[in-house]
């Protein structure tokens, strides 16, 4: 497998702890894509990748799956090794597949929609069309997520129940994010910040 | 099982269009709700649902998923009936998974986004935020999309390759929301609108 990415960029984070978690990053030869000089708006990356974004998998059979959801659910599905990260029955994987879209949408597409929208973002070459008033409700959209999974992680150890999944790297991610978007996780979140810390020794993270 | 939705809405449908394919309508009761009366955003409805949106499955054991995808993996992980919606494989899965998103973010979300920010939409007392520079940007969007998959269309039968998939489901809902916000389907796109004749007549659809 060959995955097209941009080291420390959210997403591409995304992909490289799951693959982590897995235990399997040696199956993988990263290659590099200049998002900065644009590369990912080139035609030549559209044909892998329609979506113009990181990551993008190339697998064995030239063919290319993107959207880190499903990008995950193959890596997930293809290697028995490691934790299940996308749930084994049915009501597992759905519980899991909405808390990991929760945070998607609510926390980490909000902070890159605050980020490319109401702040310089990737700088005017790259952003071509930006609406401040939008970015900064999705700010507001941000910290609402924060204090949703701060309540969710009062009740449960980790995102989507007992046990670490892939919502709980989305929301890792998104943390991440936010903090190099500079959007403090409020002070009184305090279940957010532990879990935060928890996760962060985890061998897939930490390393 | 039990699903709080509104008959006709677009993602209700995308659920309701699962479920058929399946042949598992008699399964779940169907409450309504009152959305135009704002109960979605009642704290009840909320702890039931905090995305304040419809579908939501309630389980026999009480618990919910919301996030079409999130139901429809539910269905098609739980009921062996009917076609896979879902895929078999990993590849297949993560495919339908990525064509599937790209259907939801590219053409159901931006049409729903073109409808709540740039036209009345619900009217004043639900659309308590509106946007109208993000909700035109959107409807490009949606039309981009559009063309996408029209490329797609010519190549494959369904929209995630040769059989019917959830994809398929969440772009017939994105083009009935089209259609209700006045979004028309560039005459070029042929490939798009035989598709679109061809699932119309499917039992899940024109029932």
């Amino acid at each position: 497998m060959k995955i097209y990415d941009v080291e420390g960029f959210p997403n591409p984070a995304r992909v490289r702890i799951a693959l982590a978690e897995k235990g399997v990053q040696d199956k993988v030869e990263f290659i590099p894509v200049d998002v900065m000089g644009g590369e990912h708006r080139t035609e030549a990356f559209r044909q892998k990748n329609p979506d113009a974004v990181v990551p993008c998998l190339e697998l064995e059979d030239g063919s290319h799956i993107s959207q880190c959801n499903a990008i995950t659910e193959y890596i997930d599905g293809t290697y028995s090794d490691g934790p299940t990260l996308t749930g084994e029955t049915p009501k597992e994987r759905a519980h899991i597949s909405m808390m990991n879209l929760r945070a998607e949408n609510g926390l980490l597409n909000a902070v890159s929609n605050y980020f490319h929208h109401a702040t310089e973002g990737l700088g005017p070459d790259l952003e071509v069309y930006q609406n401040e008033d939008w970015g900064l409700k999705q700010k507001e959209v941000a910290t609402k997520t924060m204090a949703y999974l701060d309540e969710v992680l009062g009740e449960n150890a980790y995102v989507a129940g007992d046990t670490f999944s892939m919502a709980d790297i989305t929301v890792f991610a998104g943390l991440a994010f936010a903090d190099f978007a500079k959007i403090d996780i409020p002070a009184n979140l305090t279940n957010l910040t532990a879990w935060r810390e928890k996760v962060s020794s985890r061998p897939s993270i930490a390393a």
